[in-house]
C-alpha cells in the first residue's frame, strides 16, 4: 500500500493510501484520518461507508467528523464505493450501477462478479490491511454510513456479530429489495433469485434471526429518497420491533439527504461510537 | 432578491438567494446560514469571503463553520468571489484573473470596469440588502476570509474603520502587489499605475495608516502559496509593526492551504468574532 496524501487537520493527519485489492482485482483507493494520539498510541476505528457516487473523498471533505475523531482520538477510514478503472466494467450512463455503486456485495453475476467484491473488501481485505500498516487497533472497530453506504453499514454488522463494536447509519437503504436502488444493483450484481438477495438486505437480515448490541439511526423527514420509497426505515423498525432487535431510529424534522444533514448529527454518531469503542 | 434553496443544518437554516446586483450589474448569487434563534430574533452577521475559484459554495460545504455560528447565534454570509454570467468578461483558460478572483476591488479599466465592483458590493449592496430583507442586525458586522478573501476581509476592515467589530483571515494575500496573483488582477482591473494598487493591498494601507481594532490571521507552514510568495504575511507584520498596528500572527505549523486547515482553526476564528459581535 501505498501513501499518496497527507494533509494536517486539528492536530492529527487526513491521509490517502492506494493499494491493489486481491478482493476487487484493482487498485483500490482510501483515506484514513489519524487523530494525533495515533502518533504515540494504536487507536480504535469508525468505517465510514459512503452512497451513490462518492468517492473516498466526500465524506472527508463534506462531512465535519474529523474535529469529532480528534476530540475522542479514534480512526476514521474512508473507502471507495466501488471498484475503479478503466478494465472494471460499469454503466457509463447511470449513477446507480457499476462504479460508485457497489452495494457492498459480493457480485456473482456476469460481467460484475470479478471486481465488485465490496463485501468482502470492507469486512475482511481493508481491516487486516490497515491493521497491518497503520497504528489502528486489531479488530476494535466500529461502522456507520449514509444512504447506499448506511445499507452496507447495517449489513456488515448483522452478518458479522461480534466483529463491529457498534453500527450506525443516516438515512440508510434499509429494504433495498423493496426499493429501485437496490433491485436494479440486486439484480444485476446478484442475478434474479431473490432469496440470494435476502442475504444483503438489512431488514431481511434482521427477520432471519441476525442481531447486533445496538443500533442507532438517524432520517431526516424532508429527505426526498424517503419520500420516494428508496430508504424504508419503517419496514426495518417494523422488522426490530417483531424480532426484539433493539433500533434507535430518530427522525429529524426538516433535514434532507444532503451532507448538511449528516455533519449536523455526525458529532452525536462519533461520541456512540467512541463509547463503544473505548469501553 | 429571490430565495432558491433552503437546507436545515444544526437545527438552523443554509438558504441560498439570487439577487440583481447594481454594483455587478448582473445577478448575483450568495448564501446565508440563519442559526435557530434568527426565528426569533435578529442576529449579528460574519461575512465570509472565499479565495480564486470558489463560488459561495465552497465554504459553506467544506468550512465546518455552521457548527459554531449555531453555537454562538451568530449568521454567516457567503458572496460569491466575482460577478457572474455569459455577459460577464472573463479570461476562460485562467483561474486566476476573471470570473472566479474578482479580488473584492472596484475595476476602473475595461472590459473589466461595468461588472468587477466586488468592494462596493461585499461593503455596501450586500449588507444593505440582507439587513433590510433577513433577520440580520443593521451594521452588527464583522469580516473573515481565505487567500484571495483574506486579502478582501483585510482590506474591507482596513478602509472601513468602525464598520467591522472584527477581522480575521486565512492564508490572505496580504502585500498582492508584491505577488504574482495580485499583479495579474490589479494590472488587469486597476491599469498600470501602482499609486492605484495600494488603495487595495492591506500591507500598504497599513503603512499609509489604516487601523483596526483587532486583526488575527492563521498561516500553515506547510501552505504551497505560501512557500511561492503568493501571501508574503512577513510583510504585513513588518508593516504592523513599524505602525503599531495589533496583529495576532499564528504560523500553525504543517498545514496547507485547504479547506482542512481552515476547518481546523474555523471554531476559533468564529468564537473570536463572536465576542466582537456580541460585546
Amino acid at each position: 500500500m501505498k501513501q499518496i496524501e497527507s494533509i494536517k487537520e486539528f492536530g492529527g493527519f487526513l491521509n490517502r493510501y492506494v493499494h491493489p485489492s486481491s478482493s476487487c482485482h484493482c487498485d483500490m483507493t482510501f483515506s484514513v484520518f489519524l487523530p494525533s494520539v495515533a502518533q504515540n498510541e494504536k487507536v480504535p476505528a469508525l468505517y465510514w461507508l459512503s452512497g451513490l457516487t462518492c468517492t473516498d473523498d466526500n465524506a472527508r471533505t463534506k462531512g465535519g467528523m474529523q474535529r469529532y475523531a480528534e476530540e475522542h482520538g479514534i480512526a476514521l477510514v474512508f473507502p471507495d464505493t466501488s471498484p475503479r478503472g478503466a478494465d472494471v466494467p460499469d454503466e457509463a450512463d447511470r449513477y446507480d450501477l457499476g462504479q460508485g455503486a457497489g452495494f457492498y456485495v459480493n457480485a456473482t453475476q456476469a460481467p460484475w462478479n470479478r471486481h465488485y467484491h465490496m463485501y468482502d473488501y470492507i469486512t475482511d481485505e481493508l481491516p487486516k490491511l490497515i491493521e497491518s500498516e497503520l497504528p489502528i487497533l486489531g479488530n476494535v472497530k466500529s461502522i456507520s454510513g449514509h444512504s447506499m453506504g448506511g445499507h452496507g453499514a447495517l449489513v456488515c454488522a448483522l452478518k458479522n456479530p461480534g466483529s463491529y463494536r457498534s453500527v450506525s447509519a443516516f438515512a440508510p437503504i434499509c429494504n433495498p429489495m423493496e426499493c429501485g436502488w437496490g433491485q436494479g444493483c440486486f439484480s444485476a450484481y446478484l442475478g434474479n433469485d431473490k432469496e440470494e438477495w435476502k442475504d444483503y438486505d438489512a431488514t431481511e437480515l434482521v427477520k432471519s434471526g441476525a442481531r447486533v448490541d445496538t443500533l442507532l439511526i438517524d432520517q431526516g423527514t424532508a429527505d426526498e429518497f424517503y419520500d420516494e420509497g428508496q430508504l424504508l426505515p419503517e419496514n426495518l423498525q417494523e422488522a426490530c420491533n417483531s424480532e426484539g432487535q433493539e433500533l434507535v431510529l430518530r427522525m429529524q424534522p426538516g433535514y434532507d439527504h444532503s451532507y448538511h444533514f449528516i455533519a449536523s448529527f455526525v458529532g452525536e454518531h462519533i461520541a456512540y461510537h467512541a463509547k463503544h469503542l473505548k469501553c
